[in-house]
């Protein structure tokens, strides 16, 4: 299926750049968010969270790390835990996007100096991590399987990719490739035949590659992938499947084990299958995100069933109240579904990523920017209680909304999505653009042959199911404006001029020749609608959840009467409706019998008078003060 | 509470020995079960397990750790996870209880051997423990959160204890009061103020002063648990209420946090509460235990909802696939029970006591007493693979039933359950007997006064519920003989002679004078039965269970169609009926909907005809090689 080819560029600011395509992205020069939902969180997230992410790093010592003698701690001693240096790297990455995003010249600068920082860090033999290594630290290479330091690297390649193709090249790709280098010289055929315990490098590598036009990167991603699965990093407690070294990529079915793991491998898998044109291992991927929808995925898109490890379940274990789903979780499988969709074409995976964009990332990060969600449990029984601007959370997971995590590693993946989330809402090939995402947004962008067209959309999804698109710059000849039909879109319209039609299909396609000022307005259905689980999953049986748009609602305390929501049971005969920005269903709370040992009574529940429960977008949960919610609702 | 007083005794091996009760508690010479369910599993567990265990501290190097230069291993580096002298001091508990079950030589002479083992680890001013301390270690008590000094320390004075009263003070008893007599020099009054990140020494100060008299080391305990609850462990990354430091033990209201701290620290404030006749105390412990009961428990009666922590999950936070039901959580919970019992002379306590040994102790070992469950999962949707008789499980919790665990805690705890078991069937009082549990057993006690009475029980319990019992030996004038009706048992009978009558309440009682060959017997209602869980408990809403008597049935895949006991769908209106050693229950296994994403469809699911299920116990469940299981059944 890859049937597009085009030469990879250093400009236009595009987070990933396969060589071969069926869908060519764009990049930050050819869409921009000009209002709406996502504009103010990007606002929020350039003038707000790359600051306070950066005052944690430099409070911490994380940046410090790299230059003792003249870093902000001015402390001999190393600090933070063995991954910290990826965090910098991140945030360098997401300063960069933002860079390209804005041209804010503050910022360029920032990256200027960190990326000055990072390279005295770096070993005259081009080895760079502050953790091993250094007299009185492990050596090098000493414990691939918990130790980072491949993940870190790769982390690095990511910032330098960024970097190049918002700014062109500069000292950051230098010290990338020094480091990529030192890698390729460590970990190649006759060489070290290890391999990271956390994925990452694969996909590092072959993005460097597609920069620098560097085969031994890719050369080294592609032995690293065909390297896992065989069971060769130490016995892990939770099983190899943790770092996905229990199975061959090309021979698993399904994702598994530790899903940020697993989703950054099933990224480099792809990239490696893309730029070598290895069709099956593109095949196993595809199966194995199939499956991974259909039985290993939260109503959310978030995914992640298990607190011990971060990890996937098996089949159709999907607890509300323990969901895991990691906002990086999230972040991973937008990347996968991205990659998957450039690849194949197919628009379905927009929908996943439209899911997750709406039900895990926004509802990570605060208003104010400044805290976030790293697990997003579905089902919240006691008062999450707030932490205190100046604490960090201990370890990972759980929890409400911290300004910091012990293990952070969310909040640099949230900041680089949100500085480049206009890339995700448009493709082009050589006949067209496709609009995969809808916000208020610009999007300009040469056809194949050269022709540049450009269109405005306008709409106020997701609250409303109108969207707007006017041509805005056409060029000669036929072409074509496919538009995505959500899959949750049973009903949908387009208009096109004055005339009506009723879409059939995941995509509603106008190709004729344009005229500018050509108008497209496509109706989405925004009637919330009950949505029932598949009866294998258990933990939410006998429930219904209800959905808006792209949007899953829950009920929360604030606008309950009592904290108790496990009482709460909805009478579905009559359809949920929208009541000025929120919806109400109609139901009671059931009063609880506390006689004692909860098992083998059969007391009937009293049936009272259902009235009308007041829901609210699960994204806006936990911004009222401590509260209970819950997405899944008992039937009565 | 406190209406009965006695003195405490070296003799007669009573686990637990209160200077007041309720109820008096009977030792291993008092009681002997002599056939039936649990006699062969205390033979294999005298026979195999013991031994078993010991091959793993040898090879592990766990009980060389004492003597690096005679010890086994020969290796001057010191072995194991900093914990492991727990084990070897709950083997040797488990020992001496099994010597005194059985008198067997050899076994005394291994507890001799391996007191002079620990012994020579024994620092000369009594501090011991094999961990820190030493060139090369970290300092003593430099870690009391996490280094499980006083845990060990504790676990050496359960030992004794236990070897005290069934042969007598000896050496083991020295060293306890050494080491015992150290951390009261250390942490009494004006001492350090620390306290242990895991509850264990409060219990054993408190056992060790009823077996010597030594008033300081109930005064010790009683500091601890005071000084418990105030968050002066340092913040941990589960929080304080991992170490049931977040409340005071007089303050709170439910047990929380790590499941067998938080039980192990209610056994210590109960024996604190029982010699110090403070009553507050004793009823806080009480409704925390009711409230665990009602809210926290599992229906096999196993606690812990959490993997990550071993943790309590909130109120009705009870996911049968992820259950986490530790078997010493389960023994915590019976050592708690027990306290209760014997304090408040409630006999319903021995309910909780009777659902975990037939659902999560028998549960726990195989059938060759060579492996065990570390966690108890309700629901395994994909089959357990075995783990070879020589290989360890790394870390601890799931998987199947393993030779040894890295964290290896729950064995001992078995075994020195086994050993005690007969202890549990009955108690005394001034008046009469009281009989807790059913077997085939013989019991000989003195009441009040020394007025000598025996009674012989048979039965096939619980696989019948008819249960003999004979006088073998009485005394002169009226005695009552008391017999527990289990709290399932709705419709119990009682034959007293040739007299029948419907027993009403939560005991059936006979009062008389006796003569030697009288017979009772109380017949129990033994149809299976449908059992439907709390609403509140989304984990299984929509679900029913199937007991019988008090064992808990489930679904195992060995008697099914299918792996895939997901598709199992019950249907309720027939009861379900006895069959063999097995139950049956009408269902059907539904046809699956693999259509892609598992939310939206509303298809109405086919409804075959339904034919009989097969549901065998859950204790029996994973003996016939790999398996799936469910305990919650899906109504149609």
């Amino acid at each position: 299926m890859l049937v597009h080819t085009h030469p990879a560029d250093l400009t236009g600011g595009r987070p990933v750049v396969p060589s071969r395509t069926a869908l060519r992205p764009l990049g930050l020069a050819e869409a921009r968010i000009t209002g709406g939902f996502w504009a103010s969180r990007q606002q929020v997230n350039g003038a707000v969270t790359l600051d306070h992410h950066r005052s944690w790093l430099d409070k911490l010592g994380w940046t410090g790390n790299f230059d003792p003698a003249t870093g902000s701690t001015g402390s001999p001693e190393r600090r933070g835990r063995e991954f910290t240096d990826s965090e910098v790297y991140k945030l360098l990455e997401a300063m960069a996007w933002e860079v390209g995003r804005t041209g804010d010249a503050d910022r360029d600068r920032e990256v200027v100096e960190l990326t000055a920082l990072i390279a005295r860090g770096q070993s005259p033999d081009g080895y760079l991590n502050t953790a091993f290594g250094r007299p009185g630290q492990r050596p090098r290479y000493s414990d691939l399987a918990s130790g980072h330091e491949l993940y870190c690297t790769g982390h690095l390649l990511q910032a330098a990719v960024a970097r190049a193709r918002t700014s062109g090249p500069d000292q950051l790709l230098d010290v990338a490739r020094r480091a990529a280098d030192h890698v390729c010289d460590t970990f190649g055929e006759g060489g070290h035949t290890g391999l990271c315990g956390h994925p990452e490098i694969e996909t590092a590598l072959v993005e460097l590659a597609r920069v620098t036009g560097e085969q031994r990167y890719l050369d080294q991603a592609a032995l690293f992938v065909a390297r896992r699965g065989h069971r060769s990093l130490p016995p892990h407690h939770f099983g190899w499947s943790y770092y996905s070294d229990d199975i061959p990529v090309r021979d698993a079915t399904v994702l598994r084990g530790h899903v940020v793991r697993s989703l950054y491998l099933a990224c480099g898998a792809v990239d490696v299958a893309v730029e070598t044109g290895d069709a099956e291992l593109l095949g196993a991927v595809v199966a194995q995100f199939d499956q991974t929808l259909a039985r290993r995925t939260y109503l959310t898109g978030g995914m992640g069933s298990r607190h011990t490890d971060e990890a996937f379940g098996d089949d159709f274990m999907l607890p509300a109240d323990r969901a895991y789903s990691e906002t990086c979780a999230g972040i991973a499988a937008i990347m996968l579904a991205w990659r998957l969709l450039l690849a194949t074409g197919e628009i379905r995976y927009s929908d996943i990523i439209e899911r997750i964009l709406y039900n895990v990332l926004a509802a990570s990060i605060s208003d104010d920017g400044r805290s976030f969600f790293y697990a997003h449990t579905l089902h919240q029984r006691t008062r999450t209680e707030l932490l205190p601007p100046d604490q960090e959370q201990l370890g990972f997971g759980g929890g409400p909304r911290a300004p910091w995590f012990e293990v952070s590693c969310c909040l640099a993946n949230i900041a680089r999505t949100l500085s480049t989330l206009a890339t995700y809402l448009a493709t082009a090939d050589g006949d067209g653009v496709q609009i995969h995402q809808y916000a208020d947004a610009v999007i300009r962008t040469p056809l194949d042959g050269g022709r540049a067209v450009g269109l405005r959309m306008r709409t106020s999804y997701p609250d409303d199911g109108a969207v707007g698109i006017v041509v805005t710059e056409t060029a000669p000849g036929p072409w074509s404006i496919t538009l995505r039909v959500p899959e949750w879109a049973t009903e949908a319209t387009l208009v096109d001029g004055g005339e009506r039609r009723p879409v059939t299909g995941r995509t509603a396609v106008v190709r004729r020749e344009f005229a500018v000022g050509d108008e497209l307005r496509l109706e989405l259905p925004m009637r919330p609608r009950w949505t029932s689980p598949d009866p294998r999953i258990d933990a939410v049986r006998g429930c219904v959840a209800v959905e808006r748009g792209p949007l899953v609602l829950c009920a929360e305390s604030p606008d309950q009467p009592t904290d108790d929501l496990d009482r709460l049971r909805i009478d579905t005969s009559a359809a949920p409706v929208d009541a000025s920005g929120t919806v109400t269903v109609l139901g009671h709370f059931a009063e609880p019998d506390d006689a004692g040992w909860p098992y083998g009574r059969t007391v009937p529940e009293e049936e009272p008078a259902s009235h009308p429960v007041v829901l609210v977008p699960y994204h806006s949960w936990a911004r009222r003060g401590p509260s209970t919610m819950r997405v899944w609702l008992p039937t009565s």
